[in-house]
């Protein structure tokens, strides 16, 4: 007997009643009894986005939602201003480059945080650039970048957008779309949607829709206004993920009920926990200076491989966290507390961390970590 | 208390054990564990296919796959000829001309089947057209076009690809992809796969991958080459749609189980049986020549609201069947019977049918299609 506990940033644990409403019986989309279902769910996403504007559903991840993004608001040739701090800072380049845009690198350390001063004099030098796109947490990295600050930069511009992937951010950490004027926000459902992957959602502000007006990109199955045209019918342009988009409504019932502010702090409260252990024990967090709040990254300390103590943590302590991505595969440990994730969740990433470095031969004093995060989790009671 | 039944040419019932399996605590994606349910979904697949080329799983529906076919084996300005005879003919020559393809429309007129000598004088004629694409079945009209034959046309040509929709046929009738040559054959998750919506299976020939060296349209979330590189290592380019990959591996080793040739005949009775109950009734057939075996479409009788009656078959009686789409809204109706159906499904629906109709005042004798099903379905036992 090993019990297991999911603890890596996506996909993240389900919670046992929507994997039990998701295995309801199948029912048909084209019905109004489906419709109500996805217009609930939409409904609910502009809550979860804190916006007025249409919430679209898609059947993909969230990478397809990045695509529908550069294929709906540019047009071949045209010039965005891409933030590179991670593996995904440099998918938003690889989809506008396939597309024919014109790139402009802007590269971020990695674990750390783009500069919005430095971005502002980038755009007051090229005025061609017609978009920002940024993640508000890398996920690669545990990076967060500051969205609210990049928000100043293109909200009083008619001819620049602010494009983020919000991923790992979207229902963690507070970015109000519409109060900020993020031009366009998206996310997946197995983040803190607490879902299986496999749906995206995005929404566009009125000045990212007019840009749309104007697009040349080819698109089909990612075609922002058809679905927008479909979601004023309560349906999709092709045929709605039904479990997945049932299972959206049930945890967006759930968000509401805890109410946002409360699921931020939630959040903010275990990403603390889980800082306060890592210093405490004496580890190097990859992104000190910004760290997101969806997941702690690690570096994996000297003459530990990072690769070995990932599997024995999976394997033999049943504790699945995430390695490093790309350059920092093996070097890196990320811890991540997002979704339907609790107190008791951090005591046994940190718990199983600590056994783990302690087997793996590195000197750690059992229960230091878990003292110091209980001491920050204790706020919560 | 009202039962219900779903009987819709997708999706369609998913059987209880496979929701169970879906509902299974959440798992990481990029581990050996997950790798292993990966594999195994993408090798049963191959037997589903009849084929020895890698099946790649897309977390999509079956349109993204179909784009992803466009996208990948074509170049702008290229020439297709596209038979449309419904909805989804249409949309292969819309996916085309949104990415740059000159489209040949070859019109056939809905409820008929391709004309294989017409197309033949067509591609004689013009050598510049570089592929057929086509539906096995058509589920708009529920008409079936010869593969085969159409088969023959391209299968000595090296400058001709055969691309086939096989959403509604994979896995209800026999398409051998490897004997027959065909080049690209495209199915999804809520079909005759039994389960929900949200995974496109697709499949290319040797052939087909040496078009996909030429192509120059832009893709990246639909990259056919990337994702059978990520196939090699028992994954996805991204992340997978967990949930339903485990349910896929799951309903595959059931279609295993049964054997295909088994669920072929199965399939051919259960649509045997409903065709028997329609004539029986009186009733007209919308595609007599060339009925798909997925599913039997029904032109309403005169005076009836076919809107009206799908849906007293679906609140009143808790059985639900499609409607027809576009031209035919209102018109027609579809009696599916693949995936998750055995012989009592269809005495449901033809009962079902027979009963509502009499309620909606048409002259119909009570139990005479059921009796002509049961002669047919009797054959099982």
């Amino acid at each position: 007997m090993k019990k297991k506990y999911l603890l890596a940033p996506g996909p993240t644990p389900v919670p046992e009643h929507v994997l039990l409403e998701m295995a309801l019986p199948m029912q048909h989309h084209r019905t109004p009894q489906f419709n109500k279902i996805f217009a609930e769910a939409a409904e609910g996403a502009k809550y979860l986005f804190q916006t007025k504007q249409d919430v679209l559903i898609l059947a993909s991840t969230g990478t397809g939602a990045m695509e529908g993004c550069v294929t709906n608001l540019f047009s071949p040739g045209e010039k965005v201003l891409v933030v590179n701090g991670g593996k995904f800072g440099e998918r938003w380049g690889e989809i506008s480059k396939t597309f024919g845009l014109t790139v402009v690198w802007h590269d971020v350390k990695w674990g750390e945080a783009a500069d919005p001063k430095k971005i502002a004099s980038i755009l007051a030098r090229d005025k061609e650039i017609k978009a920002i796109m940024v993640q508000a947490s890398e996920t690669s990295t545990t990076a967060a970048h500051p969205i609210e600050a990049l928000s100043q930069l293109t909200r009083d511009r008619e001819d620049v957008l602010l494009i983020v992937d919000g991923i790992t951010s979207v229902g963690v950490v507070d970015i109000p779309m519409d109060e900020w004027k993020i031009d366009a926000l998206v996310t997946g459902s197995q983040k803190s949607l607490q879902l299986p992957p496999g749906l995206a959602l995005v929404c566009l502000s009125e000045k990212a829709w007019s840009f749309a007006d104007q697009s040349t990109c080819p698109r089909f199955y990612f075609d922002f206004k058809k679905e927008r045209k479909n979601l004023a019918n309560q349906t999709s342009a092709y045929t709605p993920a039904v479990s997945l988009v049932t299972g959206l409504r049930a945890v967006l019932r759930d968000i509401q009920d805890e109410g946002l502010s409360n699921v931020f702090k939630r959040h903010d409260r275990l990403a603390r926990a889980t800082r306060a252990a890592i210093q405490a024990l004496g580890l190097r967090m990859v992104a000190p200076d910004c760290p997101a709040t969806s997941a702690t990254g690690v570096f994996v300390p000297d003459g530990v491989d990072g690769g070995k103590l990932v599997k024995s943590l999976r394997d033999e302590f049943g504790v699945t966290l995430a390695g490093g991505q790309d350059q920092w595969k093996g070097k890196v440990l990320r811890i991540a507390h997002l979704g339907y994730v609790d107190t008791f969740d951090i005591i046994i990433a940190i718990s199983a961390l600590e056994m783990a470095l302690k087997k793996f031969g590195v000197q750690i004093q059992l229960g230091k970590g878990v003292a110091a995060a209980q001491e920050i989790l204790l706020e919560a009671y």
